[in-house]
């Protein structure tokens, strides 16, 4: 990350963080600003981060340090994919002192610059974010915004964009307004870049619900193309209340996948539509129709192994979860680039879109539950996601298959808000 | 299109023509170059161009609004979805009077700037392009260059890159090597944008093959996941020889999908290899693995259905080829990216695949014939793309079923090398 503090140069490289982890390539974030607390303490005031202080030199040099040699650790021991360098690097010599490190160890570098000219933008970034910092835990917080307004002027004294016309980089002008990429080569870099085009900051929500209870629901059978249950059509019919309830004047679009019990359960709501093959249920293959009891009695070894590693197991002739999450990632960008959208889709979906936006694990995601006849509403905020559930008073039947208590242990999801909060 | 002559611009409106058709959003490209020679002849000498040529400035000034009314004509009365204008647009004047005619018509403008500073690229460009366009159908190639570079420079004393703060843009800089994004928003301009930025020039090949032939094949039943029939074997002990008879020293990667047959066959392929889930075979839903007999029996109204309009047409429960394409995206996208790639794949999935290249309609593309046992080389070009077919002498079934006579008919695919030119 390269950037003056207050430029998002943190929630850049948590979001990206959690795309990559998602789609299964392993990254983590190592941020500077965490050692220099650790090391020195929190609550520095500006004149730490003053260039001609020499102490507070010293101290933020053996931070950043600390950071990018934990990073290699991270890389040899760990197996890391993506390590994320989460300082403010804005000059070149630092950013020549990373590169040099970098081709040492046989790391590639994409450097990620965060600009910002919009004075609001900043101020509430200030507002929101860097005054629950540990940096300002026992501060009154008009001070610590005029202490922070100081250490940012330290900062830009010295600071220089990026220009070295050798490096890979990709700045981000005003939240994505205006972009420059410059010698981005491979399928990652390419990722990440199209994931940056696409992010926003303005507030909307993500509702989502399954569809209602269906007739293979009833049954205990898995897949199919059943149409609604009494009950469902119940679902379908009060679900458009509800909706308006929480949407008010706000504009939304609804989303389905291509089966019918999703665009049956859609159908009352006054909303533009759009069909998703890419949101269609995980397909069962061979197993497609049948109750967990047949599958059990039909292909035990199968099943077995599917409670195994249910991420990874994939039905004879269908998919996996991991199949699933590849399948999603179109769905998950334009989601990114979206307003306000609701979702009608189906468990296993539902269970990969929640945990790209709460950051669960491919060992959980399997196991969130997502009942039926309950609507989510899934708001992004800095960092984290806040989470709302509205639970119907309509009964359907559980179809929640916990993991079976003698396999391996793993930890179920946790449904309340993940908030997690760096600053540097 | 914003650019000087020779920056590829033609190139890259084709190509994007391409791939939005491809992906079913109907695009068209309008060439003023073209409605210039048709106007004021072709074989104009270079100071046609001169900006102080009264005379040249007309005609070329009325070929511009000529062709920007065709295309809006096209919005009006074919439904059109994407006009592509193709021209220099070379100064802030011109971009301005563009900018008016589309809001006029509601129509929203990206533009496409084409910067080159690397002299070898633009006379490379020239030597390719230029001197095979009608406008230098009867000179001598020498004093062609010569004209050609003086036209050039009539347009680079006007030329103003985008600098208006206000206009969607992307600049392409050497190829891409450099990219600048401005005010991109929606999804399609966002597609274009992402495309833009993995194209390359570099030159390469993309082989193809079926697998080998399976037992399902013998037996004439769709789908499933069948081992190779003793033939099927025969052309996976073959392939490794005649793939390196065309490769060489050159570096191959080889993609397969998830499905036993084709696993099977790349298995003694020397090479590094990539699964891919989305290159299974399409998905026949209910009637995997069937026979067509058995499906007209059992479903008489799908299969006529599926005959009327194949491209669109869903099984249940399963796929159509426009599923199939959309599935596809990231793999084009990644072959774009890529260099030598051997697919080795599944008849449909490799009709999609040939369509893109060789730009077939949706209504050609599930009539295209890719027998088994057969490598198919393809070779992109700077406009068109080169096919070599070498068929394995190792019998296998012909699993080609025509469009009936009976139905509206529909121009089948041609197999030669399709080579467009179009240069202004």
């Amino acid at each position: 990350m390269v950037g003056l503090p207050a430029r998002g140069k943190t929630y850049i490289a948590q979001r990206v963080c959690r795309y990559l982890n998602w789609l299964g390539i392993f990254t983590k974030v190592f941020n500077v600003g965490n050692y220099r607390r650790k090391n020195a303490g929190a609550e520095q005031p500006h004149d730490f981060f003053d260039p001609g202080n020499p102490q507070g030199a010293v101290a933020r040099q053996a931070a950043a340090v600390e950071a990018l040699e934990d990073m290699f650790r991270w890389y040899n021991n760990d197996n890391g994919v993506v390590g994320i360098y989460d300082a403010t690097n804005s000059n070149r010599e630092r950013r020549s002192l990373i590169m040099e490190h970098c081709s040492r160890n046989n790391v590639q570098v994409l450097f990620i610059e965060s600009i910002c000219e919009d004075e609001s933008l900043i101020l509430s970034n200030i507002m929101q974010v860097k005054l629950k910092s540990p940096d300002y835990a026992h501060a009154d917080p008009e001070s610590a915004v005029e202490d922070f307004k100081a250490r940012i002027s330290h900062y830009q004294r010295a600071y220089e964009t990026i220009t070295e016309p050798s490096l890979t980089f990709i700045k981000l002008v005003n939240v994505g307004s205006q972009v420059i990429i410059n010698r981005i080569q491979g399928y990652l870099q390419s990722r990440v870049v199209y994931f940056l085009m696409n992010l926003h900051i303005q507030p909307r929500s993500i509702f989502f619900s399954r569809h209602g209870e269906s007739m293979f629901n009833l049954q205990g059978k898995i897949g199919g193309d059943a149409h609604l249950s009494p009950r469902g059509l119940e679902y379908k019919s009060a679900l458009p209340g509800l909706i308006d309830k929480h949407i008010g004047d706000e504009v939304i679009t609804v989303w389905t996948s291509t089966l019918s019990r999703t665009i049956s359960t859609s159908e009352l709501l006054p909303y533009p539509k759009l069909q998703w093959k890419a949101l269609d249920e995980l397909d069962a293959g061979v197993c497609d129709g049948m109750t967990y009891e047949e599958i059990e009695e039909k292909f035990p070894e199968d099943f077995a192994n599917r409670d195994e590693d249910k991420f990874n197991y994939r039905y004879r002739g269908g998919e996996s979860y991991r199949d699933v999450v590849h399948r999603l990632e179109p769905v998950i960008m334009e989601l990114e680039r979206q307003h306000n959208i609701l979702i009608i889709g189906h468990q296993a979906i539902l269970r990969c879109i929640y945990a790209y936006f709460l950051n669960h694990s491919h060992a959980e995601l399997p196991y969130i539950q997502i009942p039926l006849h309950t609507v989510f509403k899934l708001t992004p905020r800095a960092y984290g996601c806040d989470v709302e559930q509205y639970k119907l008073d309509i009964e359907a039947v559980d179809t929640y298959r916990p993991k079976p208590k003698f396999l391996r242990s793993s930890n179920s999801s946790s449904k309340s808000s993940v908030l997690t909060e760096a600053s540097q």
